[in-house]
């Protein structure tokens, strides 16, 4: 989807840290990077990225994003890339056998939001491509995260686990708020403007003959009224309607 | 994140039909095959696909997804690819200028059950990776939807449109059902294990002398069980926090 407006300038607000454990490929560093920057996060952190880095592959898959890209830190253990944050989840598609809350990335989300809304730093751990998480990576978390995926076909690439959550980040800050460009739903048009159009219809289609069976006009007009109030047409709309009728109108005259 | 479960059998319940509309790289149909895999769609329509269908990148980047791969359509015109269905929504990152709702993904998943939960069918249209949709082909849409991006990088591919879309479906779809694992909470512990393993601690404090000023030992006692309550411990992990007291006693004792 292009869309991107280079007139507005991007703010990096407070938003959850991204860490990711041993990144084995850098594209997907890079694409992880642009999921970041589409929902407005901007900090990520790489824990012994097994491409080193900086990484070429990295930088051209991140396209653009150079706000998240020139401010990546790398770390040599989670402890040290998660140490200034006070609530960390750990994402994983597997169950682990330890006593640890489960959430879905809606909760996730929301927790977040009110957590750095506190004033308080948050991130999300991600493990890598191959087989995720360690147990003892997981168990630093407060919490695990995972999607509800359908089981059968669980497997998600990491820039895509990134993209979901932090489009629920983006859901859970931006509540309420509107979406990047608002429906353009013209004047509304007044009941007055919509009956007349009513009446301007009905008396053209008793002049056409259009109702056959009289009995039935009332019961035909209610059912026209109802399909045609659903359109819920806006005034400049009205107009064009009553512009078709009195064109057809016009030809059946003729 | 690793972690299909591959003796779960792929159920093709009813979910949105997705329409990619000339799509330009095989390698993006495939990735959006798995992004549909991944939350439970499964019918790909393509309109003119540039390369060609079948396409062997396609089917690569698809990785197991044989149950979207094998069905997909294609289809010469959109008019044709949506022509069974009853609502279609339009995926697009730019504002049109038409009198056409806006919605935010959230909103498209719930009215998208809603709808299908009817007995109808329902359509995302996804558009080229390069210029996306038209506006003639927006038109026949019955509602734009557009994702909550940051206006300045608002740039998605289509395998990440088609995965939040698809993702919010399955939210919608599954209110209130368990995620694909569950917290293992062990045995909810007894607010009496509770206060004895309270008095066991507190009990072996006193002995190695740990309330220095007697008249405080109120208040920290208290501050000792607020902070140790909020661990919320499991029966078994009252039977190891209790352990951990007793061992530390024989040592102070040695």
């Amino acid at each position: 989807m292009a869309g991107t407006d280079s007139s507005k300038k991007i703010v990096l607000g407070p938003a959850p840290v991204v860490v990711l454990c041993e990144p084995q490929l850098g594209e997907n560093i890079g694409t992880a990077i642009r999921a970041m920057a589409n929902f407005g996060l901007w900090e990520l952190r790489l824990v012994n990225p097994r491409e080193g880095w900086p990484n070429e592959k990295a930088a051209s898959a991140s396209t653009k994003a150079a706000h998240v890209l020139e401010q990546v830190q790398v770390f040599d253990t989670v402890e040290a890339a998660i140490a200034d944050l006070s609530l960390v989840y750990a994402t994983t598609a597997r169950k682990r056998d330890m006593f640890k809350p489960v959430i879905g990335p809606d909760v996730a989300g929301n927790q977040m939001f009110a957590h750095i809304g506190g004033g308080e730093k948050a991130g999300l751990l991600f493990g890598r491509e191959r087989w995720g998480l360690n147990n003892d990576e997981v168990v630093l978390c407060d919490a695990i995260v995972t999607l509800p995926v359908e089981a059968a076909f669980a497997s998600l690439n990491i820039a895509q686990a990134v993209l979901v959550l932090a489009y629920e980040w983006r859901r859970a800050s931006r509540q309420g708020e509107a979406l990047p460009f608002e429906a353009d739903a013209g004047v509304v048009a007044s009941k007055d403007d919509i009956v007349r159009m009513f009446d301007h219809l009905e008396t053209s289609l008793d002049k056409a003959g259009f109702f056959t069976v009289p009995e039935k006009r009332p019961s035909m007009v209610h059912n026209l009224r109802t399909m045609l109030t659903r359109a819920n047409f806006n005034e400049q709309e009205v107009r064009t309607f009553r512009g078709i009728i009195s064109a057809l109108e016009r030809k059946h005259l003729r």
